[in-house]
């Protein structure tokens, strides 16, 4: 059996009481942090927290090298880690998909995400998102990707909010600030209202409506960040950007 | 202080490890069934196993009455759960300016979410979909309302999946199933791909993806169900549905 885990968030507490079960009661446990990574807790910590031992694996070890998993969960229970859901990643699915060829139980315990936090923080309405985006480094692509434009325009013409994800090298500790996302967007498309969400799922998570611009100036603290481009605004939308993200009056006005 | 605590998607095991922390150290902890519903469980049981008593909110008695729950958040530790992710409805937005227009602190402790289970089940791409719909009882609008269809067609002609909530009407126990759901769209827009999700986040999840008028002939089970309408498939995505879901191999070819 192989059971895919979300740890979902944050910390080691992000997880939920089934799949922390789940943990308790697996043979072997399996992690990846290459594709996200939980800023708030450490694989020691993770390990003490829920008293087992993980072994990690990079991209390589899931990818070109899923053997050892598959062996294992063909002969006992294992859990594969992953921050936030399981499955968001194509990843995930390649390797439930080898499971599945060898006739091996799957499962998945879902776990929080960043992309009903990042609505639920800013007070966006989930359902008022269009397709996700992901900012890539600038040295990938030499700047923003017309792709990234696209989607932007392709929500705003539609009134969609855009949730931004920013890249990460969790290899090498490198995330992208949502100052950093702002400014090459406010360079890329225009300066307009963007929404920073900093820690989301912690216990002090940041959020902050502005120009892009003027995020780009600011410092939101330690990773993980998201920026969202809001659409057109619902009125309770608004107040929400206002009171609980310090919006500007003048950005944020709807009739 | 008011907590917003997300019950995650099935039972009381849904919850986080830390939202069931702050459920223990609540002076008060009032809940809401009315905008969604946990079906693998009864707040007997949430009383139970979490050792709390559980204080029942109508919709009048958030929308129109929240002095109460204010109250008490004012002069304690409140904690106010729903189903799936709070802030998800704009009445929990409301109740949270509510309440920073109080002067009182607010939090949100995220939960896990049928709009990214939805993803991870049907082995279909997150970052693929594009605006989420729900589909109200017929009786409602006299059929499938436009608003509907127009998103529908939106997401399809970007080539994006789009996840289709279903009503409840949560009072009266009724739920709609992925089959009256198919059965409709495939009358009110053509015949096409779609995927059933029968309980996400619980133990024994269904997905089935067919024709939307061979999906209307099927029996899923108990509630929730969610319909998804794929757009342009990865071959990843393709292979998934068909592992895991039994699609047809001619509906989902291809290059």
């Amino acid at each position: 059996m192989l059971a895919f885990v979300g740890l979902g968030l944050y910390d080691e507490r992000s997880i939920t009481v089934e799949g922390r079960e789940v943990l308790a009661e697996a043979d072997r446990v399996f992690a990846e942090f290459y594709t996200s990574k939980l800023v708030g807790t450490t694989v020691a910590d993770l390990e003490d927290y829920h008293g087992i031992e993980i072994e990690l694996r990079d991209r390589a070890g899931v990818e070109q090298r899923p053997g050892p998993v598959l062996d294992a969960a063909g002969s006992g229970t294992v859990a594969f880690l992953t921050a936030g859901d399981p499955m968001v990643s194509t990843t995930h699915v390649d390797l439930r998909l080898r499971a599945h060829g060898r006739g091996i139980d799957t499962r998945v315990v879902h776990g929080t995400s960043a992309a009903t936090a990042a609505a639920g923080l800013t007070g966006l309405q989930n359902y008022r998102f269009g397709k996700a985006t992901t900012l890539p480094f600038p040295d990938v692509h030499g700047g923003v990707p017309d792709s990234v434009l696209d989607t932007l325009s392709d929500n705003a013409d539609r009134g969609l909010h855009t949730l931004v994800y920013l890249d990460i090298r969790a290899d090498e500790d490198e995330y992208m600030t949502a100052a950093t996302a702002a400014g090459l967007l406010a360079d890329a498309r225009g300066d307009g209202l963007g929404v920073a969400v900093a820690r989301a799922g912690s216990p002090g998570p940041v959020v902050a409506a502005d120009r892009c611009s003027a995020l780009a100036d600011r410092e939101f603290g330690d990773p993980l960040h998201l920026l969202v481009i809001p659409g057109d605004l619902h009125h309770l939308e608004a107040e929400a950007l206002r009171e609980l993200a310090g919006a500007p009056t003048d950005l944020v006005d709807v009739d």
